[in-house]
């Protein structure tokens, strides 16, 4: 039933791309410094930058969020530090060894292939994932290299459609014509993967839930709008963000967010234009500093003349985070968007995208969004 | 810049299929009964099937869970009922505006279109959607129509690639060339939206995970194994199992699983081939009594001689889960499931498919799945 198949004729063999060979340059860099300094009867130790909050950085300029400068030792002779080194190197070996494959795997993949009990003791490299992932997190940082370069993929969440044509490892992907389905967007979309081919799209509609999206899909949005439709399954993944950041920088695509009226959905964006904290180190190639907030807008309820209905109280959690987000350095001095938590508190209550629909089935489709586009009305 | 285009001539205009008429018949008889019976000065009822464990049972002979015959009355001049016949009533009538729209919906957006302040009181129809879903369910037992010929929608999960064209309104989507994304399994994937155009798979392999899915897609195993491979990101939702029927039924294809060897993997393989309780009304239409459990084997830490790395301690929990799964008519008699489910627990562990990774990072791909398929090594 599964004879084996001469390889597709014509289909370029995976060989290590420019990218590949800067990652493993790197990889072979970390591994020879540890060996120079055992060679010479010195400790072997790495200097990892710190992932925490008190060395993340509002740059102000860019208007993302950055990792600091500082950094924190990792030493073999360290009696605190020393399983954590070897966890370390053991990661470092088995994404060499991806590479090399030309070959990526998940986190927990990672996890299982360094798992093992050390020779002649009883202790494990690793017991579970949770010490696992936050290793490769320092990897990322350390090498400077991105977690898909490092071939390593999250799990595939959004899809997208619209007047784009992509080109993926030799496969040409017409997202025009992908009916009620949408193309999942793959975890890793780095342009050595991912090209973009035929895009006649004016600009990118990122929507915040599938559902949603099922209705602009339906109503084949994309056509009539003359754009691109994404979601990404609530808090979008690495790979959608990426996406959505190449839209944005190669296409000059503006990237306009359709998202709910409460504080997740404008964590949502605030995440999607300056970055988060615990992913600051990519920043630079995740936000998208000039992303749109199209709405929903607290001033909806009346400006929609919407019904009772819409209505979600504000939990004490939700104003909380309201707060919370209103006092994020990139919104505490933009009017705009005080205005706009303001608004929402001063209502009481949240509403979703989907509420929409008490006005008529597509509503959304058809009046909200091209009217609040041609008078580009939106936060930004 | 969200200008109207014309819309894509030789795209044929959405009118109703036999399905659409079928059910708005269905939707119209339900209302008639309930006008003949007040213009006759009768009091409405609705007489509705009863979704419970009680009433389901075990069909032997198609093996498939039913639901049973038992029924419950729905009276409008009933305290304690008139409100679910209302609801029943107005959910009933937006259904039969989006099926004469030509249009979908989802479970959250039926909630907020029924969603209102009943005139001159402060009743709401709806308070939330705890309240609204089950009332959708009540509707599609009482119509004997499934929920996607009800037009409302779940949330879009799973993926699918592989040796098969679909059609989807017109759209040709070839599974052969969507590189690493795969195409989004709609929630709606009835005969009149997508049909089977080109197939030459032998088979349908059903994993778990977009993670293990990700392997197989990225080493083209569709290829090389001649088949079509999707995932339903855990337990798959309807409109993956549906689909995968399909392509039993229609395309006469086995349905193979490589799922993880716990209790959930083997629950999951149970909904996939008999069907749930909670949707025992459907399995006629959603259940694949020949899908097959290729693996991972309570068998195989020996037989592939797996590292120690492999095993997670089965919980109180698991061991409890396991047992009921055991306990199921159609495990209860099955001497293979009764060896597997002991065989687990005598291990003491679970495994996961990704834990195959620690033979090699395409074991699994390479020798796992096409040795057990050669060798027909697999549970049904």
């Amino acid at each position: 039933m599964a004879k084996k198949k001469p390889a597709t004729p014509g289909r370029p063999a995976p060989g290590p791309s420019a990218r590949d060979a800067a990652t493993q340059k790197k990889l072979v860099s970390l591994a020879e410094a540890v060996t120079r300094s055992a060679l010479a009867g010195r400790e072997p130790r790495v200097e990892i930058p710190t992932r925490s909050r008190s060395n993340t950085l509002w740059n102000k300029k860019q208007r993302i969020l950055e990792m600091g400068s500082s950094t924190q030792e990792r030493q073999l002779f360290n009696l605190g530090q020393a399983k954590q080194f070897m966890q370390t190197m053991l990661h470092a070996s088995t994404i060499k060894d991806l590479i090399d494959a030309g070959k990526t795997s998940s986190l927990r993949g990672v996890f299982y292939k360094a798992k093992h009990t050390v020779a002649g003791t009883k202790e494990n490299t690793f017991d579970t994932q949770d010490e696992s992932d936050p290793i490769l997190e320092d990897l990322e940082v350390t090498l400077g290299a991105l977690r898909e370069e490092l071939h390593i993929f999250a799990d595939n969440r959004g899809q997208v459609v619209g007047n784009i044509t992509f080109v993926d490892k030799g496969d040409e992907i017409d997202a025009r014509r992908m009916g009620s389905g949408g193309w999942g967007i793959p975890s890793i979309v780095e342009p050595d993967t991912i090209q973009f081919k035929k895009c006649d799209a004016d600009f990118v509609l990122h929507v915040e839930k599938g559902t949603v999206w099922n209705r602009f899909n339906e109503d084949r949005f994309w056509e009539t709008g003359n754009c691109i439709i994404t979601h990404g399954g609530g808090q979008p993944p690495r790979g959608c963000r990426r996406l959505l950041q190449r839209f944005n920088q190669e296409l000059k695509l503006p990237v306009i967010c359709l998202l709910d009226c409460d504080p997740w959905g404008h964590y949502i964006y605030s995440v999607i234009k300056q970055g988060s904290i615990s992913l600051a180190f990519e920043s630079s190639r995740l936000a998208i500093p000039e992303a749109k907030f199209l709405g929903i807008r607290a001033k909806d309820y009346a400006a929609c003349d919407l019904p009772e209905a819409v209505k979600i109280d504000l939990s004490d959690n939700d104003i909380k985070r309201a707060r919370e987000i209103a006092a994020y350095p990139w919104f505490e001095h933009h009017k705009g968007w005080q205005r706009e938590i303001d608004g929402m508190l001063g209502n009481g209550f949240k509403m979703e995208v989907e509420s929409l629909i008490t006005k008529d089935i597509s509503y959304v489709t058809e009046t909200y969004v091209p009217e609040r586009l041609a008078a580009e009305d939106w936060l930004d």
